[in-house]
């Protein structure tokens, strides 16, 4: 199943709309719920080390539980571009290729240290 | 521009196969990554009152940073839900129909209660 | 009533031993968790404007929720800071000198801008 | 050394007063640092495996970090205590009560679930 992302706004857009919501989603509030709906996410994870948390994304449940708080991030995080006027596509593109110059394949191969260690 | 979900993950993919990361990409440290990500965004907000907040996101700099930050977020929320399995547009539909249940527009309309509280 | 810092680490100490957690509160486990109940404190005040946020914490229950978050985040710092050895008193004296260094009265008077754009 | 909480209270409203700091340092500002602040500390731990992570604090340069971004955690949330009139002491004594009561041991023994599926 194709995302249509822009659709997901409009979508989000009405439903806000509808429930007078609008006054809510100020760039701030969306800013503070998206770090909520991360740390809900992070949550499932805390205690698992790192063999279990390889593994229970496997558990049906578990599965539907992550689903559900990446689509809160999800969600937030496309009403937050909407509000902001970010152009979602646009900035994409443009930090992929950062991420291409500050991380180039050679020098960053095998390790996790930041770019300006490189 | 139209943001290409299942391509932009793909190409995640090999970025991260190129510089041999799949081994930091664990479901758990991208769910550790996803939470710094969204407060750095946060970061950018945490100290303008409410109509600061509102209007900074006009000023092309503070826009260029935060399009930034929703990236990063963007991007390793599309390669958790990949190296987990999750699909993505399959639970967003399921999100969406469960928020539209957990909150009637009649009921959740002008304030922002949580659902077991309406 | 005073708080002593020690006493409580102990106190925390015997806690965990008494239910078999060590095994779970590995650093970086304590680090997630830390995030996570932040993030719970931040939720009590997402969808608050700056003067419902600013009154909030005068209404009892909203008092007795926010001191519950305050308390999770400051038993999860007190026990990363046990089980990873760190001096509490001494760091904390190392950084507000650090603070002091970084931000100046005269510079950083009436603005939250970063030390490294004063 | 032994940490005065009161004491620290008392200088980190002297720093903020010096540098007319008490219009940024509201309720929802505090909170949103501390998440920041959880957030930089669980970013030193990110991209570590279990065993990584362990030793870790062992080294003299991660344990300075580490350090730091404990001890802005501390201030930030002794600040959001101060400006919201917590007893930090009062409500910590409650919460180690309430947490007696859900975990108890026996029940809670050698595992992580939440209490309320004990």
């Amino acid at each position: 199943m194709a995302l249509d992302i822009v659709q997901l706004q409009q979508r989000l857009r009405e439903f806000s709309a509808e429930r007078d919501w609008d006054q809510f989603h100020t760039p701030k509030n969306l800013a503070c719920a998206l770090s909520v709906e991360a740390a809900e996410l992070l949550e499932l994870f805390q205690w698992l080390n790192d063999e279990q948390a390889q593994t229970a994304p496997q558990q049906p449940e578990f599965a539907t539980r992550l689903g559900e708080e990446i689509s809160d991030v999800l969600l937030y995080l496309l009403r937050l571009a909407d509000v902001t006027g970010i152009d979602l596509a646009a900035v994409v593109e443009r930090k992929i290729a950062l991420n291409a110059l500050k991380y180039p394949a050679e020098q960053a191969r095998g390790h996790a240290r930041k770019y300006d260690q490189l």
